[in-house]
């Protein structure tokens, strides 16, 4: 296989003028320190700051992005050694796992993920080859030699990625024991988490009743009504804010908003501690209990997310073999005007509330998202999530939302990874796909050049700090 | 502030063949007359033909593309002195609600309102410099010196701008008096009415059978039938022929067309006059009410226009304080296909009938407006529109309406405007964007240069002339 | 008229450095073979392989793509000799029709039926002008002494465009005679059958009971059950196979796919036969039989299109008079995601199936098919279709569809046509855009040259081949 260098001006228009622009608006964001304020992250990683095991483990067993792509072409997980939760076997060997990527590698050409990981490979490890069955071998033992030495354990690495903060997702009874042990450690990397109360808001949650119970144990008093589930969630919420949280996030099906008596939803809400809550009462109490994040994020200051419009799991014999986050979650169409006006219309223009809502429907960018985030001052726009986090996607972004909301009612980046070593080089295609926009932006004289600069130290940096509080 | 000129070659592709080519195309476009057959400004305006009064309110006050993106980031319409229709207070000081709106300028870069203003600041005021904190009061006061001289009086305006006509859009209980005393004035700018029968189409309309009792004092008889009631409008129509008027237009929720039986809408009329009328049976009076504009329309040949989609007045908290048209009307998906099926199937092999379709939601461009229009004879598709007349958004239209629909099932562009002074901005953006389609066609080898030459010409003038009978 | 060439470098990014790369890569791809998976060419012009009788008819009256703008704009259907199923008159000098057509051609700037006319009066048939009112004459006459040779004899063509395989489309209860005499006749074009259900499969379908009355004909025994009516269709797939067919097709409104019960799906069937069936019935039959289609694919082989999303016929008076196939079946929003998944948890894992999918809403690429395409084995993304094949169609697709399934669960270019010497004219458009996308990738380093000039070889020849069986 032939060398491989990243070009310092891949991903810019060809186009000399937008690319002069582009590379100079560049210059100014890419050193700045990575803020990370939503992901995926196993804080685990950080608190053990063990070496990470080999390749395969480090780059593929977590990353349902990558092994999607080769399961699509007829690869089984079991032969990436993803693990069963139906007690069958799966594959075990690291080199095995790594060869077949390899091999697949011409995959990913054209996608994120592809060019994620020729950074990662080339910038993070030094690999100045892109994977292929020639090169499995050698590629392989080089990883596994730097990755056991000290410059690669997870914390050098936060270091060297210069990560200012970075927000884990964690679900409300969780007793968030990586993060208390990091912060017992004395070590300063700033590893926050984030209170996603999906598995007790959604009644219709596997194990819901159990999860409510442990919610029970958690606040020292069961949970039996209600009101006492309000005051338990308010308790962890609590609980994740001396932890340093500063937001919440929640995964709706469709982001239908609306406010329920309280004697409707007591009533419904013991009604699903009984086990018989039926589909149509969950869409029901996903709804009441947006409004009640809503409110509770009004008067506690934390920044709420809401990721909608993915029906999870959509493969329910692979799930059924292997479980959630397997590559199959699926995005459907999603309405974002008529189910959040009524919580738009009552926390919406308060400006205690920091909203900040995202879509894997891009057709809503324009039609609905930008013009409600170019009204409510609460509201403000989630950077381009999943599948749309991409060089094209990120453009698309930028060319159907801007016009209507502006800059100043984005916040910056989210790279929404699993995948730690996947960080700088997302936020390395981000920055490089913004300041590609603002350079034609410039090139086409819509904004000058001074006006880029700064635009793009704000996409960058201080709109981020600024929407989730950091 | 450094100084700020518009570049000759603004909004065209920076690459040096599409850019030659747009340059020439849009020489050729430049100078035609404005036609502006769909929009949004007082007519009063001309009647009095006073200068205006002050920066503020000739700018920030009438525009809510405007104020609501400084709404959005938490600046309230009280302090932009909107007026309220509560009784509350608002700003009254118009150099500090300049001030407001010039230290946050910033806000529209990369925006269509953005582009606009600078044109206008620029062009039709010679303003060399972009608002900002440091220059508010100088500015204030160069436009408040301009626009009180006798240069800068609106029916001056309108001949430097080069308008050959003007439509405005008008209740059909309007009595038009300022279009009435225009004509009297004998001053020869042609300003025409557009009639908008949506207050007394639509039963759910705040006021509706007030505007229904009104409907009959200006007919001469009460309307207590629904046959009564379709003389009536046919009335009404036929007034605003003789003030003028070439064209309907119809804001609809949804774009569902059907025709009731005359027992069926007789009862649901007379239903809706007792104030007993249901959410549902509004959807159908409306539905049958496109029907009978459309039969109407194909007998008096009034250009018919459809503008669906927009959840109006979505924050009503801000409605019940500031009334409508304060910039929180949000698209909803909008689906045509099967809902104008019965109009198109009965109308729209017609050769009398024109009917000029709108959408604000992007997703139906190629997937049903293209295909429709590229079909029907009577069907045309109207210019980007609100949310979409943007750089990007022309582009986007061109690029996903021409390959199916062609050129000529288009009908040129609509300002769409209240704020007069931007008139000229608009259409300036729109020629230099259809310039530039149209020179990256020529410099793909898709259309050759004088094609391009002819088309560029027809998409400017002639087709809204031929399309709206003007 | 001006002489008028195509010009080599035509759809290329006028960019010197993408052109250079397009230029490059669509040299690779240019003069490999054609392989036509999908299409409506009649096979019988190649069973009796008479020439074609006129311009009009080789060019006109086929193809709805063409006369359907001509009709947008007022133009009849008689005037253009389309064929009336009422019994009414039509127009029958091809000299007139063709100075309509040439009269009008200028319609079809910047549409892909202009530049596939260009190639084909260019390529095929050496005419170095655009037609307009003053050539009408002269370039008749050239076409007309060209057809009449037996250069242009359409087995002729098929050779000199170098075609390796055609597939038509054809109903269950076709007895594919001109597959039959081709095959008899000994000549070598490979021209296959698709089987196409739809008119024994929708229950919904005019003459439903006369088609199942004629599939117990061809089977030999009178289908009066399920069980009997399934038997009938294994041995019409099975009769299929043998006359050649690698491939099924099934034109549904929606994709919803949902398995009856047994006992269930035999009672609706009775109901059909009795004539009895509602709207309801006719979806949930249509819905089982997708899974029953894909469980005989699974079984058989035979790879499964599905072609959704359009209301056909949507001109009711026009259909009434004309028939089917007369440019007016129009698409609607279409959904995947859930309507999709039973089918695709029963069988989307299974490596024996081949499904692939198509759309005609291309919001749901990135949403929906892209991310589909990217998990599930057995499916793969169809090309851009109908009024998206095109140039700024199938840029759309590469650059929403790739980025998230990578160009290998892709299957490359259909054609699609009724417009037999359109082919050659369409793959080349397919081609131009497709290296064109890649020399974009290649000049933003997103991918190598060497990647991209293996990729296109894939896109134009191999990935086709491997899909659909060829």
């Amino acid at each position: 296989m032939a060398r491989y260098e990243l070009h310092p001006d891949r991903f810019f228009d060809p186009d000399p003028v937008v690319r002069k622009h582009a590379r100079e608006i560049y210059e100014c964001t890419r050193s700045l320190p990575i803020v990370s304020p939503h992901g995926h992250v196993d804080p685990k990683i950080f608190a053990g700051n063990n070496p990470f095991p080999n390749p395969a483990e480090l780059f593929i067993t977590p990353d349902h992005y990558l092994f999607r792509m080769l399961y699509s072409q007829g690869i089984s997980l079991e032969a990436l050694g993803i693990p069963r939760i139906d007690g069958g076997e799966t594959g075990s060997d690291p080199k095995k796992i790594w060869r077949i990527f390899a091999e697949n590698y011409y995959l990913f050409n054209g996608t994120p993920t592809g060019v994620w990981l020729d950074y990662e490979f080339n910038v993070v490890f030094g690999i100045k080859e892109k994977p292929d069955g020639g090169n499995a071998s050698k590629i392989y033992d080089e990883l596994q030699e730097k990755i056991s030495s000290s410059e690669f354990l997870p914390r050098t690495l936060f270091k060297r990625f210069d990560i200012e903060a970075l927000s884990t997702t964690d679900t409300a009874i969780d007793t968030l024991p990586h993060h208390q042990s990091i912060r017992e450690s004395g070590w300063d990397g700033r590893i926050i988490p984030c209170f996603r109360p999906d598995t007790v808001t959604d009644i219709a949650t596997k194990n819901w009743t159990g999860n409510i119970a442990r919610l029970g144990e958690l606040t020292g008093k069961p949970v039996d009504s209600y009101a006492g589930y309000i005051a338990a969630l308010e308790k962890r919420r609590a609980f994740f804010r001396r932890m340093g949280a500063t937001s919440t996030d929640h995964g709706v099906f469709a982001p239908f908003t609306h406010e329920l008596t309280e004697k409707e939803v007591d009533s419904l809400f013991r009604k699903a501690l009984r086990g018989n809550a039926a589909p149509e009462d969950a869409r029901f109490f996903n709804a009441h209990m947006l409004m009640e994040m809503a409110r509770m994020s009004t008067n506690d200051g934390m920044v709420m997310q809401i990721h909608p419009g993915c029906c999870r799991s959509h493969n329910m014999p692979l799930f059924e073999k292997s479980g959630p986050d397997k590559g199959h979650d699926i995005p459907v169409l999603t309405e974002y005007t008529l189910n959040m006006r009524e919580l738009l219309n009552r926390y919406g223009n308060d400006p205690r509330l920091t909203l900040i809502v995202f879509t894997l429907d891009e057709s809503t960018y324009s039609r609905e998202l930008a013009p409600l985030a170019g009204h409510y001052p609460a509201m403000k726009l989630g950077p381009a999530w999943w599948f749309n986090d991409s060089i094209q996607g990120i453009t698309r972004y930028r060319q159907s939302v801007t016009e209507t909301a502006g800059f100043y009612n984005t916040v910056g980046f989210n790279d929404d990874t699993r995948a730690f070593v996947s960080i700088p080089a997302r936020h390395d295609v981000a920055r490089r796909v913004d300041a590609n926009y603002l350079g034609g932006l410039v090139a086409r004289h819509i904004i000058t050049r001074d006006e880029a600069l700064v635009i793009a130290k704000d996409l960058t940096y201080n709109l981020v700090k600024r929407a989730y509080k950091l």
